[in-house]
């Protein structure tokens, strides 16, 4: 399955495969040492030192609105989200597997539109549609996206110490900036829209630091780095501590905020989506790689806290006392939020 | 992730994540080599020679109905589908990622059952689940498998030669003739519903061939010897020429079309879902290992014909000439099927 693929996919003739075909001959693949056999056959094969993979679900309704999002929108979203994890460990992507079940309606065009988001979004990062499955359905439609990448040395939730300190990439709540305004019926700025509709997995930051062992342990901010540190927290058994004037808040969210402090931490740190990542690294290691980091990425990197014995996540004050977030993240099967 | 899983499983509190950890924590995961990192965070890594991915989504109405299926077997049926194809390329499974969208009525015990069946096919093949995703929806439940497994010789669909004995696995049609007396309201025979409930994925049977260089291409028969063997006729660039006396119709299909042997032949071609296997063998090579191959997995292995020149597949009758088929493969996506 390399090389010269729009001749030679060897797919039987048929409707379905004529779908399958338009999915994955669109562009040119070139060989890679790391995708031994692609798209095409009963599987994919792929080779590396250990591969990581992770899946993630996007259900019309539910993650997303066609009057928010073009599908070309919703599918580079659905990719980046699953690809996002891929980040979070440190892992190099290979490519992309892809489910869609299609409503009648999208089972032509705006199939091809889905899959030309997604491939966008995957191939910007170094990756291929490696296969997958389309099906109709008489429900909304569902894009499940399964990522695979080259993981040598992941860095697991597990690893942070007491002592660390704790660092995000970029800025957060533009995403929930333009979801607060699309669920209000107004327009988000173009910059919380381009957050909202078009997130960067921060995977060459995640490789970048990972090449220097910086992190010790890491997580992308899918749910907002209220929930996504208790991740953290709960997985290395320690408590995180938040100063709330660290916080690097996106200037969507505080234009959306206004005057409110508090409603622009809660976008930052509840509103989720950002994809940015949020790390744990020894005290002290990351400044001398920092100016660096923002150079070469032109990703900002922000110390946020600190890692401290015990559970959960915290706001600490500069004289150490805790108090509590305020703040639940996202979750399914959950009525209030 | 692990050993001791149920005591350690880090992911922080939470409805969806209540969910998530029973999912993964009903039995005990041994620790295994090729399972670097498990089910808990970002991603799971695994580690082999070549890792063949697949993915196969199933949709409530498209591919199965609860009123003819428990919510275990669906699991089942899912993942044994999904895991065929990781027998098709005689890969050896490693695992699961497994995506669900639940309706709210199945987001309790219903999820449970669903996952239960899952892993009771997924461990009889070896493998373990290694991940995936759960949302809700609004519509019918979705079930997208992806399968992991190792396969460091992969056998494809392209390496058919002319003058290759075609041989397949079991019998085919019994899980065509399930379907056909559910359609009519009746109640299919046990071995019939046995056929379409539990299908097991041949990963024993490939990798016995495997190992022994046997099959030169190779295909699993989800959609039906007819449709399936055109795959292995288009990527191999030959024609695959069936002998009608020599296919081995499964007894439930031959008791379902009574005194009609082209209804006998319709079920065993144009079913489906039997999850056998067809695999060409260079001209003679299978004799000598029919019997101990037979012996030591159970399965019947029978040949239905060889490949030719040409392309398509066909009737080819003691003297050589070609008839069509007159079956058509199950496909989504056209209206007359």
């Amino acid at each position: 399955m390399r090389g010269d693929r729009e001749e030679s996919l060897p797919l039987a003739p048929g409707a379905e495969f004529d779908l399958i075909r338009r999915f994955y001959l669109g562009g040119r693949a070139e060989p890679r040492p790391d995708v031994l056999v692609g798209a095409g056959d009963d599987c994919a094969v792929v080779a590396g030192d250990g591969i990581a993979l992770s899946s993630d679900m996007s259900v019309e309704g539910v993650h997303f609105r066609r009057d928010w999002l073009s599908l070309r929108e919703i599918g580079y979203r659905a990719a980046a989200g699953a690809l996002s994890d891929l980040a979070a460990v440190a892992a190099r992507p290979i490519g992309v597997l892809v489910s869609l079940a299609l409503p009648s309606e999208d089972a032509g065009e705006g199939a091809v539109e889905l899959m030309c988001g997604i491939r966008e979004v995957t191939e910007q990062v170094g990756g291929v549609v490696l296969g997958g499955d389309t099906t109709r359905t008489t429900g909304p439609l569902v894009v499940d996206v399964t990522v695979v990448g080259e993981a040598g040395w992941p860095v697991l939730r597990s690893g942070a110490r007491r002592g660390d300190e704790v660092w995000v990439t970029g800025e957060l709540g533009g995403a929930a900036a333009a979801v607060r305004a699309l669920l209000r019926g107004e327009s988000p700025t173009p910059a919380a829209r381009e957050r909202f509709a078009r997130p960067v997995p921060r995977v060459r930051e995640a490789l970048w630091l990972a090449e220097r062992g910086i992190p010790r342990a890491m997580v992308d901010l899918s749910d907002g780095l209220a929930g996504d540190a208790l991740h953290v927290s709960t997985a290395s058994r320690v408590a995180v501590l938040l100063a709330r004037e660290l916080v690097p808040v996106h200037p969507a969210a505080l234009a959306a905020a206004g005057e409110d402090e508090d409603e622009a931490l809660r976008l930052a740190l509840g509103g989720g989506e950002d994809y940015e990542l949020c790390f744990t690294a020894e005290m002290g290691r990351v400044p001398a790689h920092r100016a660096e980091f923002e150079r070469e990425t032109g990703t900002r990197l922000t110390c946020v806290g600190r890692i401290g014995g015990g559970s959960g996540v915290w706001w600490s004050d500069p004289e150490g006392r805790r108090r509590p977030l305020g703040f639940r993240a996202y979750q399914h099967f959950t009525e209030d939020t």
